[in-house]
């Protein structure tokens, strides 16, 4: 048994609601129940998306996400924690970063970081060039480490872009997310090529969006990659969608299928090291 | 020697200006000088955009597209003729798509429908899904053909969905297009993998940015496929960038390295009976 396995659990994204599933957390403190209980199934770190108390809408605003790593850190102050900074629903820089300017104790270890502007099903989500650069820049100077997202194989290009410019630099960690309609499939084709092209010295999960995510995910854990798992990408737990998924079970699984394949999870510690992280002792994000 | 390849003319595209390169053509009548001086040296297909005529940069408008097709009807009946209908200026869909107004002796054979978002350089170029639908149901309507833009290789899972939504029908004709810095990648297993992925019953070409211009062109006529070639998308002829390029020295050179591989460029009128089009005798775009 090998404790290699990141897992990046993604408990609530910005689609899933309570009308979809009762098990999508949505506020801050089933969310953080949620992770809890992951911490203690066994999971590396969170990517966390907060929403709104009163209409359950995603909320960009760093109180939330605040209240959030609060009640994480009470209990699991060694989980490494990412933020979103999705531009899906809020296109400026000033809300985008909001969550980078939560400092001490309730400062993120990571902040999510799409690499180019990519359309989703029914939406374009934009991430101009610009914007890429300045959310860079700005988790770079608060030494926050960007957890690069990748939707298809030009986005790991400008991964290597942003290094020549030195906006991000190594240790990496990518999400390679693969089933949305007009981005990269879920097939051994296209992630190969994805892997195979990124840089040295760079950790990854791989995503599948709805059924795709066990397929993935499986597949990750195969071949010696790590796995973003959660309700944020897949909130059904059959092949069939007869049965609703919950966090904690889709964890279990995970842990089944990387058991039998002698892997286990790597701990918030190991990862820590690895990605040159604090140690979670109440400073957090990259050590100087 | 096999007259099969397909040569997708580009001179004009929306960076190049006048300060940049004296030899792209801009004006109505430069634009159609280029157009009939390639079409004697022997090109498939045009890709035209417009530009003002005061300031120089690009327009949408049908009026200056139509006063380009008249002009290179007038002794180039046969040529296909495709405009684009690109969104990297003009946001709205009755821009966009008004040079698919033109009727009759003006009506254009084909339309450029790029697959998604995407960013360049230094620009997001936004194609939202509800944009890209409304042009390929447009062009569906006028019976105009789409001139399916590939920036990477989610675009071809797109293009397969617009064809499951009946938005598209075969005969396909694709340009991939490969060294947009946050795209896939002018290699052999980037263009590798896009050309597997095609659907059946698909024409394509391979482009490339700048210097990569040369060797995707020169891989695609070395591997059966067709060339998007021009000053749009390279100004200069060598890869030093000693010396700025014409369009006519851009083709010629095309021709030589055909040649040498036993290769002819495919002529209007076969490509017009390959992609279904109107044999170019005063009814343009496809047939019913």
């Amino acid at each position: 048994m090998v404790n290699d396995l990141i897992i990046n659990f993604t408990p609530t994204g910005m689609i899933p609601t309570k009308a979809m599933t009762p098990h999508v957390p949505v506020g801050v403190s089933e969310i953080v129940e949620d992770v809890l209980l992951a911490s203690e199934i066994g999971i590396t770190m969170v990517h966390l998306h907060a929403r709104d108390a009163v209409t359950g809408m995603p909320t960009y605003k760093k109180e939330v996400y605040g209240d959030i790593i609060e009640g994480i850190r009470r209990y699991a102050p060694e989980l490494v924690i990412c933020v979103s900074l999705s531009g899906r629903d809020f296109g400026e820089l000033d809300k985008r970063s909001d969550p980078l300017l939560l400092e001490g104790n309730l400062k993120p270890d990571m902040g999510s970081l799409t690499l180019s502007s990519l359309n989703f099903n029914k939406t374009a989500s934009i991430n101009a060039p610009e914007m890429v650069c300045s959310l860079a820049a700005l988790m770079q100077e608060k030494g926050i480490v960007p957890e690069l997202e990748v939707f298809d194989i030009g986005m790991i290009n400008y991964a290597k872009y942003l290094e020549k410019k030195e906006l991000i630099e190594a240790p990496y960690y990518f999400n390679l997310l693969f089933g949305n309609i007009a981005c990269s499939q879920a097939n051994l084709l296209h992630s190969g090529i994805m892997v195979n092209d990124l840089p040295e010295q760079a950790c990854w999960s791989l995503a599948g969006i709805g059924n795709e995510q066990l397929k993935m995910n499986s597949l990750s854990v195969a071949i010696g990659g790590g796995v973003r798992v959660g309700l944020e990408d897949n909130i059904w737990y059959d092949m069939a969608r007869t049965k609703l998924a919950t966090n904690a079970a889709l964890l279990k699984r995970i842990h089944l299928i990387a058991n039998a394949n002698e892997r286990d999870v790597m701990s918030p510690k190991d990862f820590r090291l690895k990605m040159n992280l604090a140690p979670g002792n109440g400073v957090y994000g990259r050590c100087k």
